[in-house]
C-alpha cells in the first residue's frame, strides 16, 4: 500500500470514529431528555437527580469530541466535503452539549413542579418530547448517512413542535387565570415546553449542516419556505 | 518578497477582514438588542417592527462570515492558533445569529406586551439588557485583541444575570399572584429575561473560545469554579 493510501485509510477510520463518538454523545442527550421529562411526568425524584447530577459524560465527549475534530484538522488538513464535514461535527457537538444542559433545565423545573400540586394531567408535553427526541435521532442519522431527504423531515418536523409548544401555552394561561395557585407550577410547565422547543431547534441546525454538507447548499436563512 | 511570505501575508489580510465582520455583526446582533428592549420599555411599535422586519443584514453577514472561514480553511490550511481562530470565529458566528434570533423573540414579547395594561415600570430587564450587551461587546473585543483577562470579566459577569433573573422571576410571580389581568404580559417579561439570560449564555460561549484559543486551555464546563 503506498504511504497516500495509508494516510487516506487512516483519515477515513479516524472520520468514522468521530461520528460513532457523535452518535454516542446524541444518544446520550437524548436519554437525558428522556429521564427529565419522565421524572416530570412521573413526580420521579430519583430519574430527576440522575440527570441533575449526571453530566459529566457528556461534558467529557463534548471536549473529547471537539479534540478529536481538532486534530483530524491539523493533521490532515483535509478538504471539501471532508472539511465540511468535520466543521459540521465541531457544529453538531456544541448542538449536542446544549441539548445536554436543556435536559437539566427541564430536570430543574421538574424538581420545582413536583413541589407543588400537579396542575394537569400532562400530555402535551410529553408527545412534545417525542417528537424533540425523533427530530434529534433523525438528525444525527441523516449526518452519518448524509441523507439529505431524512433531513428534510426533520426540518419539516419542527412546525408540529411550534403548535404543540402554543397550545400548551393557551391551556396553561387558562390554568393560571382560573386558579392562582396553578400560577407557580404551571409556569414551570411553560418553561419545559420552550426548553423542549429549543431542542427541536438544535435538531433542525443539525439537518440544516446535514443538508449543506451534502449538497454544499445553504438552507439557512430559508426555513419555513418549503411549507408555506 | 517570496511567494511563502505573500501567501502568509495574504492570510493574515483574509483573517483580519474576517475578524472586521464579525465584529460588524456583533454590532449588529447587539443593536437589534438594544431596540428590542428600548421598544419593550417604550411601546414603541416603531423600534419593535424594526427589529422583527429588519434580520435580513444579520442574516446575509452570517452566511457570508460561513464562507469566509470556509475558504480561508480550505485555501490556507492553517496550524494551531490560526485553525483555532478559524474554528472559533465559526461557533462565533452561529452565537451571534442566536442573538439576533432572540433580538427578535424580545420584540414578539414585547409586541403583545404593549396590547395589556403594563405590570410594573421596568428597571431591572433594562439592566439586565446592558449587562448581556456589554458581556457581548468585551467577548468580541477580547476575540479581536487576543484578551484572555478581559474574556475573564465577561465570564464572572454572568452571575449578575443570573442573580436579576431569579429577582425580576420573584417579583412578577408577586404581581401575577395579586392580580390574574398581570399573568400574561408578566408571562411575556419573564420570557424577556430568559432570552437576555441567553445572550448573556452565548457572550459566555464566546469568551470560553477565547481562552481556548489563546491560552489552548479549555475552561468549558468549569463554569463557575472561579467565583464559588
Amino acid at each position: 500500500m503506498e504511504p497516500v493510501e495509508r494516510v487516506v485509510r487512516h483519515f477515513q477510520e479516524e472520520l468514522e470514529q468521530l461520528k460513532r463518538r457523535l452518535l454516542e454523545m446524541g444518544g446520550l442527550a437524548e436519554e437525558h431528555v428522556r429521564l427529565a421529562v419522565k421524572g416530570l411526568v412521573d413526580h420521579d425524584h430519583g430519574l430527576i437527580d440522575r440527570v441533575l447530577t449526571g453530566d459529566e459524560p457528556l461534558n467529557a465527549l463534548h471536549i473529547e469530541i471537539d479534540n478529536r475534530s481538532f486534530t483530524l484538522l491539523a493533521l490532515y488538513q483535509p478538504m471539501a466535503a471532508d472539511l465540511r464535514t468535520i466543521v459540521a461535527a465541531l457544529k453538531i457537538n456544541t448542538d449536542l452539549e446544549r441539548v445536554g444542559d436543556l435536559a437539566v433545565n427541564i430536570a430543574e423545573a421538574a424538581r420545582r413542579y413536583a413541589s407543588h400540586a400537579p396542575v394537569k394531567k400532562l400530555i402535551d408535553i410529553p408527545r412534545m418530547a417525542s417528537i424533540a427526541q425523533a427530530m434529534l435521532r433523525d438528525a444525527l442519522d441523516a449526518f452519518v448517512r448524509r441523507d439529505v431527504d431524512l433531513a428534510q423531515q426533520v426540518l419539516n418536523e419542527d412546525d408540529r413542535l411550534d403548535t404543540l409548544k402554543t397550545q400548551i401555552f393557551r391551556e396553561l394561561l387558562t390554568y393560571m387565570l382560573q386558579d392562582t395557585s396553578a400560577i407557580e407550577p404551571a409556569l414551570d410547565l411553560i418553561l419545559v415546553s420552550r426548553h423542549l422547543e429549543r431542542i427541536g431547534d438544535h435538531a433542525t441546525n443539525i439537518a440544516e449542516d446535514v443538508i449543506f454538507i451534502v449538497s454544499a447548499r445553504d438552507v439557512r436563512h430559508h426555513a419555513g419556505e418549503g411549507n408555506s
